[in-house]
């Protein structure tokens, strides 16, 4: 049996379309919604990547102010500017490009982003309104590979479900997910004794650790829908380099029922997911 | 072989006099630590439960202050007296018994709490805090149950452990604080299709589901360390009540290497815990 391809591009191209949708009801409705992102001390590429996120909200009707600080601003300092943006009625999302240079608390910066204007689901609230059944707004990447996996059509209730990775991005995100859809989830990291036995028992596989070729298809289940959130540039005998996920893609399509590609896969849903919560805040916030 | 006990009463004796030794030394440095708990229109049941935690933390040199608000308070007027009670410098510790009244949103009062003061750890944020490795204050209940897990010795890294009862107070924030020992976790409840091929397979095993007899021998690896937070009240055939776990004590023991008992087992802990939370709250505004 060869695995269905779950086509990461055309999920983000739907749901960029419903994105746009809503945007123009809140732009109508005398309320644009607005993202502030934060770039500290930002390198060519970084600025150049906040650029274009700008370029990719716009298009679908989106707001996007990129605020950069010089690398030596103070905590105390950067802590202003975010409650500043928290008050101001309008900006309707804030987000932060890291990393933070080294002198600044992330956590504690992440933790003064409003829990309603907070469009990556990364303060802390918002990671616990997850675990209360309540999501607000959750982490894009954990959203993406949820989302990629409910696009399958797998009854969650009761499934079988390993999480392989335990990043506070990711995989503990993605099991409080799927948690929430009633699943049975195993979260397994670089400390389990023995992960084939969990990924061979498992409905759904979720691998998020950035290992190319850790899970082939000797690991899954036959049938079982496997998600890749892994991005690894990885360099083939004849010298040119290749963009692969954690998940060995040719040995895995011989047993999956359903596999996201990398590239092509959870990434560009990862963006989408960006651009829905942003929208998501707006609404929240109307 | 026969299972040892975990003596719970014991283990919340020892953190007691811990913080006892802890709350002279903030009292002795003009810092003492002072418990304020809100209770909406409670019955006498209620009150009394109220009054004999605030004998309980006088006893060790806790200060307590009862609130005691009408049934009728709104949401906005509790709101108020939690932020008062955020800024008032000689306020360490904030609680709520529960349950409100209906037209009050809990969710959002407990998030109101200063994450610091929040002794019950039932703020989201300090939910997401225990996600992200950084656990300021955790609920109390799950607490107790992984100190209970640490106190048998058990080697955590790597250890396959088995969460049964999804719950946001007990089986969730037990999961992640175990994950954060390394554990390998998988989190069961109601929806689970076979629960005891995961029981069977687990070296430790934590029950938070209210369910007499759930688990019993047969669920059991041999050697396993089982926690059991259940607490029902039963009635036996000759028409006595009695109070028992969710484990079914006679057949766990025969397999468990260490076992708690119910009653003496994770309440005592438990109501510890809240205490020693108090505490650390105060050490953590010094």
């Amino acid at each position: 049996m060869a695995a269905q391809i779950i086509d990461g591009i055309a999920f983000a191209n739907q749901t960029k379309q419903d994105v746009a949708a809503r945007a123009a009801a809140l732009k109508a409705a005398g309320k644009p919604v607005h993202l502030t992102a934060i770039l500290v001390g930002g390198d060519h590429g970084a600025e150049l990547y906040a650029e274009r996120q700008g370029d990719g909200c716009r298009a679908l009707g989106i707001d996007y102010t990129l605020l950069k600080f010089p690398v030596s601003i103070s905590q105390r300092e950067l802590k202003n500017e975010i409650r500043r943006l928290n008050k101001d009625v309008g900006v309707t999302g804030i987000m932060m490009h890291l990393p933070l240079p080294d002198h600044l608390d992330t956590a504690r910066l992440q933790y003064e982003i409003d829990v309603v204007k907070d469009v990556e689901g990364v303060n802390p609230a918002n990671i616990g309104y997850v675990v209360y059944k309540h999501t607000l707004i959750a982490p894009c990447t954990a959203l993406a590979a949820v989302e990629l996996v409910k696009s399958t059509g797998v009854q969650l209730r009761g499934a079988e479900v390993v999480v392989v990775g335990a990043s506070v991005i990711v995989g503990k995100p993605v099991a409080l997910l799927l948690i929430e859809q009633e699943a049975t989830v195993t979260l397994c990291h670089i400390a389990t004794r023995d992960l084939m036995a969990h990924t061979r028992r498992a409905d759904v596989v979720v691998v998020a650790v950035g290992k190319a070729g850790l899970i082939t298809g000797d690991h899954l289940k036959e049938g079982a829908v496997v998600v890749d959130v892994g991005i690894n540039r990885i360099t083939l005998p004849d010298g040119t380099r290749k963009t692969v996920g954690d998940v060995d893609f040719e040995s895995a399509k011989e047993k999956a029922s359903w596999l996201t590609p990398v590239p092509g896969g959870v990434g560009p849903v990862t963006v989408a997911m960006l651009l829905r919560n942003s929208v998501r805040s707006a609404e929240l916030l109307k």
